[in-house]
């Protein structure tokens, strides 16, 4: 298919000729969007719907706003980021546009050495990382503290999304910056009233925003963020107070400029454009729109027409049949909960990509959203587990394993039992960056007494995992499931049941063994074991899904020929399954040599197949690392 | 010295007799103290302060407020608990006092099998384990969803700290609480308005918290928390609110009932009796207060004096000049600031604890206190750390690796250097119970790339410590310290360097090596080292500082004459040094066995041997399991 950006040649002549600010912004901020509508298309994925409510306000802020002091003054730059961050396709098309970034990089997002898909500091003009939500008020107060010990002038604007303001931290961080009269920093919420599913209001309703900042002691203004005029007034005033922290409440619209990203399906109350990328109709009928309205304006100030770049992209590359571990979890649960009432789900803000929807259609009286809010969450299913419910706490595993982390310990010490979901789990996708890509859960929970973790590896595993959590475990499990479809090139053993600790061969070999789990690390394994094949290296693979206790008597007699075992974790290989069997194995002194594969630095971003590859998890790597060291005296 | 009780005759002849509620809890609350402080006397720590300024409050709901329907109707049963916790001694006191715990458990304060410092589950009348805070209004939604869905009735009582109001949980809960109409839940804010160290106004003042609580769509009342008047008239209130859940401002009194409790010392503005066990002269004036109110309103009743039992309680043993490792640090953390002015320090409300004061005096620029808000601490060390500041952020291990953890980890992903110090590290002091005891920070945080761990084992190893984060770690580290006075059985060479990964044999032997950290393990360690000699076996002892790195090929040769190596983690064995130690191993086959010991489940509470022998992590118990292992095939 074919997409079309704005080059830089025309958006600097409009730079230079547009003098009027207002109607500067208005094309610019059209501009963005049609390069970020084909940044996103590029990629494959992307967060567009907030990416066009926050295009408007940044446009203004860098344009209008913003001081960038010549070199000698530069240590008193004005500093913006964004605390949600998934908006960061608006900010890269916004910033190729004012020359702040490599226009090549247009090309490159979500792309290995190219445009994370969450801000990362190492790309020019980020100021700091985010992605985890609810950080940005405390991150700004850290750099203004510096600028002010250092005697550094500056503003500091932070862009928080409204769902956002659901994370504790966000409250935690307005009372201090108040305290100490941060008057340099300024939040903007970009208030528009979508979050990740569906309507803010029917997540977690906010109430009365600018009661509830104001009685933290910030300055509130509240404007149209979509009215340059507003803006301008807005920040205007904000210059007048110098004895407390702003914030501007900017009612946007998600997906603003294209007329039908702009509502929540009334079909089935679900928002479409928050993640992911537009297909090709949608891709053209939204290009069709903010093309026109930007000629349109240029037509009225009497300027040319945009000469367009057009670019041509591959075809989506679809899976044959692949095995989707949602889908199974999704169907798995409606099944059990029918028989076991005591099931409760709740989710924090993340229903469609938890698998959610069904249950919460079927058991509308059993099902708990808690919001961005998992600290929340978490407590409230001890509550709900003391009280004798089966809860299900769910999100995604990056952030279920960590945010909570203290409170899923405080209740295994009530030892009730508690199911958590972690979804979106390990390398893959390689898109989102390292914020989203959930590589040291075994590490942040393993060690809990009575939380045993279990990784599915297909559908069928999927569904005799929320089996054995909910009927066989008496104390708490943590599912933790890759979210992306995967084509399998094995299958488990149909009268395959779940055994504590223990794992199951899927491919004979008595040369050397590797022992993995997931869908991801396990395809690459039969790779790889097919590749050393052809040369005469028999390498056999187990599936080991439990990834924190190891039945040790299974284990040595099922190693019992091998000298050399491999270890390949989606996971950082410190503190990863691979160290949990080097351990099984030393207390036996069974003469084995053990090494371990996994992630040994913080992943990089980029398509699957480069991110495997950069890491050494491709099965290429893996035949060269097996061969390596069985050669290895 | 000689510590006295209010016996239970003496208390139900009180319930008999006193029939005007307001007379008969305020004779209770006067007793309840009497005993609260007999038991943290007793127990040689607790938390004094706030049992105080809380207990008037209990009194009236346990007495006056709560319904306890009879045995058919139990599952109606009103739940209080509190959010904080450490007020437990107050609730142990008034539920003895109410025959609905064992008499006998009030001289078992903190001991083995008796009541935890903190609450437990495993404690009749205890609902939920707190300690850690900000859970309870989440936990408190929990339950009471729990009774909804199984159409049960009960309200439910949440006590929270007003410092705990600084913790982002609370702030995630009062929205869906709201929004949810939980009604049934009644929040009671023990405004005392003084946190661990000091005035909540000078850590991180609340300011106007009424206004905050109806922004959060709460029904807000106060009153003076302890007017027992008051109080009545409030819950009366309350209960004519049926779409809302309630908020309790009681203003209250750190220390209410002992006049030199209640206030912040002029001195040196610090609260004295926030935690820790009073002297036997301290003990002596509270009780003349106590005793004297109790026994003049008896009088006024014309009832009889309150007999006591004396108990008489060993002289608290005093460690021969000991270690003391906090101190070191305080110490060390000023000479360095003097010449590195980029350092900046952080606290989370407890620079008492973490030997701050020194440097808050001396550069009070350049230290930030954030109130209980770890996240917030460690998000702004983050960006005092982009804008090129050293920033040091302090708690408690258990807090701070757990709950800003995902904060951590974005941090390292922006790759600057910030250096993480936790205390009250391990398993000891066995005493606050198992919210306190951190022993899973090695796998909450060890996986972390960029994050190197450190356990110094005295006050020589912290200072070195200390430097190498500061000028040798180009990245961030964490920093476990031991937090209790330590009597030391072994020294580090005079010319000891730290080099990463590697550690220093502290005690000669050939027959096999034991791996260590940290004070409490090394002593234990040393001790069983030179019992086996006794019997002929010769166990070498090294302290092994790094946490989760290991210089493999310093290991490989050091260990190269021992066939059986040995690990001991002041941690869960599950994920902790052990782990690595058999890692490294694995991958060189060499032939050895390691046998790991450390925590296995839960740490008990307890006195501090007790709970040493409990987990057989006493040297008695490592000789015997050495003994065991080195039999072994």
């Amino acid at each position: 298919m074919e997409v079309y950006y704005v080059p830089l040649k025309e958006i600097k002549k409009i730079r230079q000729q547009v003098k009027n600010p207002i109607e500067l912004c208005k094309l610019l901020a059209c501009i963005f969007r049609l390069n970020t509508l084909a940044m996103i298309t590029e990629a494959g994925s992307g967060h567009l719907g907030t990416s066009f409510s926050s295009i408007d306000i940044i446009t203004w802020l860098w344009t209008q706003e913003m001081k960038f002091p010549n070199q000698e003054q530069e240590k008193n730059s004005d500093i913006y980021f964004s605390s949600k961050g998934h908006d960061v396709p608006a900010l890269y098309s916004l910033l190729i546009g004012l020359e702040r970034l490599d226009y090549d990089l247009i090309h490159k997002l979500r792309q290995l050495n190219g445009l994370p898909g969450h801000p990362d500091v190492n790309t020019p003009n980020i100021a700091t990382n985010t992605g985890p939500l609810g950080m940005g008020v405390a991150k700004a107060r850290g750099m203004a503290k510096a600028y002010r010990l250092d005697k550094r002038q500056g503003n500091f604007y932070v862009l928080s999304g409204d769902g956002e303001l659901q994370e504790g931290q966000i409250w935690e961080s307005l009372t201090q910056t108040a305290n100490n009269n941060f008057s340099e920093i300024t939040l903007i919420v970009d208030h528009n009233k979508i979050q990740s599913d569906t309507w803010v209001k029917e997540v977690s309703d906010l109430g009365n925003i600018e009661e509830k900042f104001k009685s933290f002691g910030w300055e509130v203004k509240r404007c149209d963020g979509h009215d340059f005029n507003a803006l301008r007034k807005a920040f205007e005033h904000f210059r007048t107070i110098t004895d407390k922290p702003k914030v501007l409440i900017a009612d946007t619209v998600k997906g603003k400029g294209v007329s039908f990203m702009e509502e929540v399906s009334s079909e089935d109350n679900l928002y479409k454009f928050h993640s992911g990328a537009p297909s090709k109709e949608i891709y053209q009928a939204a290009f069709n729109e903010l093309i026109e309205r930007a000629n349109k304006q240029l037509a009225k100030l009497n300027l040319a027409e945009l000469k367009l770049d057009k670019v041509n992209i591959p075809e989506k590359v679809t899976l044959k049949d692949p095995e989707k571990l949602v889908d199974a979890y999704s169907d798995e649960l409606l099944k059990i909960a029918k028989d076991n009432k005591d099931i409760v789900a709740l989710s924090a803000d993340l229903v469609l990509d938890c698998g959610l929807i069904p249950f919460k259609d079927k058991y509308p009286n059993r099902f708990i959203e808690c919001g961005i809010a998992e600290q929340d969450m978490v407590s409230m299913a001890g509550g709900l587990a003391l009280k004798g419910k089966l809860p299900l706490a769910h999100s995604f595993a990056c952030f279920l394993s960590t945010r909570p982390n203290e409170q899923i310990y405080n209740n295994a010490t009530e030892r009730k039992k508690i199911i958590y979901l972690g979804f979106l789990a390990g390398l893959l996708p390689g898109g989102p960056g390292h914020s989203h890509q959930s590589v040291r859960d075994i590490s942040a929970l393993g060690s809990i007494p009575g939380l045993t973790m279990i990784q599915p590896s297909n559908e069928q595993e999927v569904r005799l995992a929320l089996h054995w959590a909910v009927e066989k475990n008496n104390l708490s499990s943590y599912l933790r499931i890759v979210s992306i479809p995967c084509e399998l090139n094995y299958e488990l053993p149909s009268d395959y049941e779940l055994i504590e600790g223990r794992g199951v061969k899927i491919k004979e070999g008595k040369d050397a063994a590797i022992f993995a789990y997931g869908p991801v690390m396990l395809t690459e394994a039969i790779k790889a074991s097919e590749e050393l094949a052809k040369i005469g290296v028999e390498l056999a693979v187990y599936n080991l899904p439990w990834l924190n206790i190891i039945d040790h008597e299974w284990f040595k007699k099922e190693t019992k020929t091998y000298s050399i075992i491999f270890t390949l974790d989606d996971h950082y290989v410190k503190l990863g399954q691979g160290n949990l069997i080097s351990s099984a194995l030393a207390e036996g002194n069974v003469g084995k040599k053990v090494f371990s594969f996994g992630l040994r630095e913080i992943p990089a971003c980029g398509r699957n197949d480069e991110v495997l590859k950069y890491h050494q998890l491709d099965y290429k790597s893996i035949v060269n690392k097996v061969k390596e060291n069985l050669r290895k005296p």
